[in-house]
């Protein structure tokens, strides 16, 4: 085991879009596990949209600071244990951040299942697989025959929640960035249609796939799409407010979509915001019915595996850019 | 009975702010009621701020357009009946417009009781009450001891809200325009505590007057103002979307509050639409604990009665200006 310790610190916070510049590597020794506290060695580190919101100001958990380790969910495996809950060789989710080790209270760290491919952890098993969840049918509430309407459809969560909603007996309109990630959409995952906000006109595309109007809007993005759906939303539509992707790589934003709360008024609709985390108690009731799917072949798992600690940086930057399809996560 | 029927035309639709102009006042011959119809005698007609929502597109009803009868709700007494369900003198509430009368097909029209006042059946009996009562309890889902904000506190729908929440044990904080609307909220109605949004700095009065933050945020307004409650949330929070009086008197609006859908994410916030008509199945339940209320003096009811068909227009133009308090109808 080597006794340094590589970590990736948050040099600066931007006030723009995020660069390499905005992150420095940087070797310490490798911690020790005080009283009660683990030592992980980091596996594989998440990369999610929301580590950027985090930079920008308090969100559900408090805003990063310069100089600090840049902050993210891993999956790792515990290498010393001084709490008698996690033994050596345990794997383990927490926020451990970005760099090699990690010590933490044992508490503070979620105790996983060895599986095969270990990955599936992060993804369609992790926080991915839960937000799709949890946010489209308790936050969405589909019923079959429904259309549920999905943004940043090709990322690790839209892509899931498009397929269980499919599970769900509903049509399924998929919003991504180019046609080649419609058409994986369409072909591989099985959606009925997608929209391609890079090409224009996103009304008129929703109104041509999502002829019906929208009763199911899952919004990962925020801005001008979300605007978009709410105006193409029907009465009595719900919005899972899942995260505002398209808001968060630059400074906040100075007003809202129009429509709020007007349209929420007109067409009686429900917006919810939520984080999988707040469905806790109900996690293994989630990760049985994904495990079912997963193994009847109706759920299909897209992972994007980088390499490399040094590049943990430049996978949230193109993750951000909208280069990754399914869940994006960095092998340490 | 007279056989001249005068009616108040919206002779042009407003593309600014609603001035007398866009009225006009005419003679026609009192119609005569057709077979399945009624004809009746307008004795008050509700004004709404909606009544101007109206003017600027589809909502939950068409748009209205130029040279139409000014559309709105009236309690009206029965003259003619050609349909058994109905017969002269029954009370009646329906959206026959602003006019001495009008004929409509029976199942148009809602039969009310005979009570005294009278007026009550518009205010904490008719749509006022009912907006409350459904709005708060169903979408604000207040609990004891939560604190409950509502903005447009003084008129006929947030007076209600304030006096219904503190019946359900809350902190209540009453939105106002001035001063003195804000010491009769709190001296006459109970409310804990006003705020003066035309003092300017809303967000330091509602951290004074809500020190724990606002749970319940019932929303008449849009706008600023609900922006800055949005931020003032705790996590969890519920806004009844009620109305958006703050954007109907002018251009529909060019865009929404910030922190949409943001905050509605990180404070996992539930906002929900809604109209009174949506709860028509459960009116008797809310008419009887409003009756119980009354009775009991926890409601006090708040009427504002001006007289004369003419002045409908100006009744509605003050009352977009918010002059009226609790609720504000014409005596025709």
């Amino acid at each position: 085991m080597p006794d340094a310790n590589r970590q990736i610190v948050l040099d600066q916070i931007p006030q723009g879009k995020l660069g390499p510049e905005h992150f420095k590597l940087v070797e310490t020794a490798r911690p020790e596990a005080a009283e009660g506290e683990v030592l992980v060695r980091t596996r594989y580190i998440s990369l999610d949209a929301a580590n950027r919101a985090w930079m920008q100001g308090a969100t559900y958990r408090s805003a990063l600071t310069s100089g600090q380790v840049m902050a993210g969910g891993a999956l790792s495996e515990v290498v010393t244990s001084h709490d008698p809950s996690l033994k050596p060789g345990d794997l383990v989710w927490g926020d451990t951040g970005w760099q090699d080790y990690a010590t933490a209270p044992a508490k503070r760290l979620t105790k996983l299942p060895a599986m095969e491919p270990v990955t599936h952890l992060l993804s369609v098993y992790g926080v991915a697989g839960l937000t799709a969840y949890f946010g489209l049918l308790e936050c969405g509430k589909p019923k079959a025959g429904e259309t549920v309407v999905v943004s940043a459809a090709a990322g690790s969560v839209g892509s899931l929640v498009g397929q269980i909603a499919k599970i769900k007996g509903c049509r399924v309109v998929g919003i991504a960035g180019g046609e080649e990630k419609g058409r994986w959409l369409v072909d591989e995952l099985g959606f009925d249609a997608a929209a391609d906000y890079k090409a224009g006109n996103l009304r008129a595309q929703l109104k041509e796939n999502a002829p019906g109007g929208i009763d199911v809007y899952f919004d990962n993005v925020g801005g001008d799409i979300f605007e978009t759906c709410l105006f193409a939303m029907n009465n009595f539509g719900r919005i899972a407010c899942c995260g505002a992707l398209s808001q968060y790589d630059g400074a906040p934003p100075a007003h809202g979509p129009r429509g709020v709360p007007g349209l929420i008024v007109t067409k009686r609709l429900t917006l919810r915001g939520f984080v999988m985390y707040d469905f806790d108690d109900r996690r293994d009731e989630a990760l049985k019915d994904l495990q079912t799917w997963v193994a009847e072949g109706k759920l299909k798992v897209q992972e994007d595996i980088l390499d490399g600690l040094e590049n943990t940086p430049a996978a949230l930057i193109g993750l951000l850019a909208g280069e990754n399809r399914g869940k994006r996560m960095v092998k340490v």
